[in-house]
């Protein structure tokens, strides 16, 4: 079972507002209601959105009848714009349409049959190969985790926030299945608690042992000693290593280096950004102050009362330990390695740097 | 009106778990109920629970109807026993509790009913004193706070966790009283929303601009500039320095640190334990999972999923910029000058220290 799936002419996913209380898969046969799942946060994940966004793609490109090559192109183009905006600050997504927009201008698919099948080859492949990607950072990654470790965790970074097997989270479940006894503290990660209802689902699911702490308990357990490492997530990394996460990612940050904890992203490359020079670029997204007033409806405070809600941070390079990627793990300088981490070269030079 | 105060005869409170969809008073006539109230979190805030208890033994004393002087006392320390058992970490409880049986230990008072009118007057002076004592720290306090500023608070320190007025709050609301132009960013405070429900409430009694925000985005205000001091309460504060308060206080302290920003706490004297010669020395209390998991029964999560939830944390004092009390501004050297402070000698040698 995949986050995020083709199925039978549909595009399949869980529906992540149901968890944990219910395991719930939706199947969407229009491309525009996959755009309103993507808004409303069925899937919500870098590349979980990016893969729902490519077999959205696909689906606008079997839905649509046109026979003309250059009139299908921009119908397909415009489809694409309505799944960009669905969620405009996710790279990811972004990604994932320019991507499968470019192999759909093939000029040696003249007929729009063979563009509409090689956009499903192309959103499948794209889905494949964040499940491979994903074991290769979980591989890398887990040779930082201890038998015996205490991981702090942010958010959801798990298979539900991927395709499947996760980012933070597969470094955490590759680690269990090599055998490692972990014990896995989870930050409810307010305001839409993604690290209560959706990592402590996956972790039973995995029957990895780990405690639910609110955000505010993280620097007290990382004061008293009882954490090994922090593991997160990215959706966003510039090129000198500054990264964009959840809010509360940067706190988290600061705590670990006063504490002396490693602190590591765990990041696809395709989330890295080299035009980016540092995170000071990246806008924070403020989202709807209900979140904080009432998070899933159960509502803490009157409606009227004022909120702010941005719901990323950037946590600045010199706070991080090193970057696990599925090209290795990158350590500073991050201005020169990261590049090399995107273009593949980083194995011969990561000795070196460390 | 007052959080806790005596009303023909009873106990009142007014009942905080209400707030802040209703404001709801509740008259105890039976002190075995006020210490369940306290248990149970009607009221909270060090100096509220202080004066609860005040009142509950002066309750006490009318209820019994014993005249031996001595099999009197013996029931006054039992009712005072049931009263600290109702919340065994709350330093201001068993100093109120102390005081109050020792003015009634006065070898002056015969009479069990002049015992009784003495510990009525003992526990309307301590709440009268509280309201002094805090609208002095809110005099001290508000020298700090300048027109235009934008103060970051942690939990609940206003009028509900005092008698009246409020320690970290009360500095706000004088601050407010003088005319400055101020904006409060308020922490919601995981897991019980103090902040939210509670401060939230009192500053718009108040009229006091604010937002709440998740804990986790206050790093993300402190870094980008949004905030100019930091102001929070504490439950008790080391004779180093080091203060104990509401849980997410300590990643606070650090973050303002690191962004320059000067790092506040509002704390009576009452609460300064000069015997304890750090915060190493205090124990963490750890409440129930199920304050995480399913705040006031809103269930984030099954009951089954495992959580932790420490109360408390310890800032040390290398990351406190100063302490405000009632009898004046505390700065470094804090070993020295908290002593003065509780002594009351501070105010000559207070501009030699800054």
């Amino acid at each position: 079972m995949r986050t995020v799936e083709w199925h039978e002419g549909k595009v399949r996913m869980i529906d992540q507002r149901q968890l944990p209380w219910e395991l719930i898969m939706i199947d969407y046969d229009d491309f525009h209601d996959v755009a309103v799942a993507i808004t409303d946060m069925v899937v919500r994940g870098a590349p979980a959105i990016g893969a729902a966004a490519a077999f959205g793609l696909a689906l606008a490109a079997s839905q649509s009848k046109i026979g003309d090559r250059q009139e299908f192109l921009r119908e397909l183009a415009k489809a694409a714009q309505t799944l960009r905006d669905a969620r405009p600050t996710a790279v990811n997504l972004q990604w994932a349409l320019d991507r499968l927009l470019k192999s759909a201008a093939d000029t040696a698919l003249t007929d729009t049959d063979h563009i509409r099948a090689r956009l499903l080859a192309e959103a499948q492949r794209l889905a494949d190969e964040d499940v491979a990607i994903n074991q290769r950072m979980g591989a890398h990654g887990a040779t930082l985790i201890k038998d015996g470790d205490t991981i702090l965790h942010h958010c959801n970074t798990g298979a539900l926030a991927t395709v499947d097997w996760g980012t933070a989270l597969g470094v955490i479940r590759s680690a269990h299945m090599q055998g490692k006894r972990i014990h896995v503290l989870l930050d409810e990660t307010r305001p839409r608690l993604q690290g209560a209802r959706l990592s402590a689902w996956e972790l039973k699911q995995y029957d990895i042992p780990f405690d639910i702490i609110a955000d505010n308990a993280a620097g007290h357990f990382m004061r008293s000693g009882e954490v090994n490492i922090v593991l997160v997530g990215s959706d966003r990394t510039a090129s000198n290593g500054d990264v964009a996460n959840k809010i509360g990612t940067y706190s988290l940050a600061v705590i670990a280096r006063e504490s002396g904890i490693p602190f590591y992203p765990v990041v696809p490359t395709s989330t890295i950004d080299l035009e980016l020079l540092s995170g000071d670029e990246i806008s924070i997204e403020e989202r709807s102050g209900d979140e904080v007033r009432a998070p899933y409806g159960l509502a803490f405070v009157p409606p009227d009362y004022p909120a702010r809600n941005p719901a990323f941070d950037v946590t600045p390079h010199r706070y991080v330990t090193g970057i696990v990627t599925e090209n290795g793990i990158v350590y500073p300088p991050f201005d020169v390695n990261l590049r090399r981490a995107v273009e593949g070269t980083l194995g011969a030079i990561q000795s070196d740097a460390r």
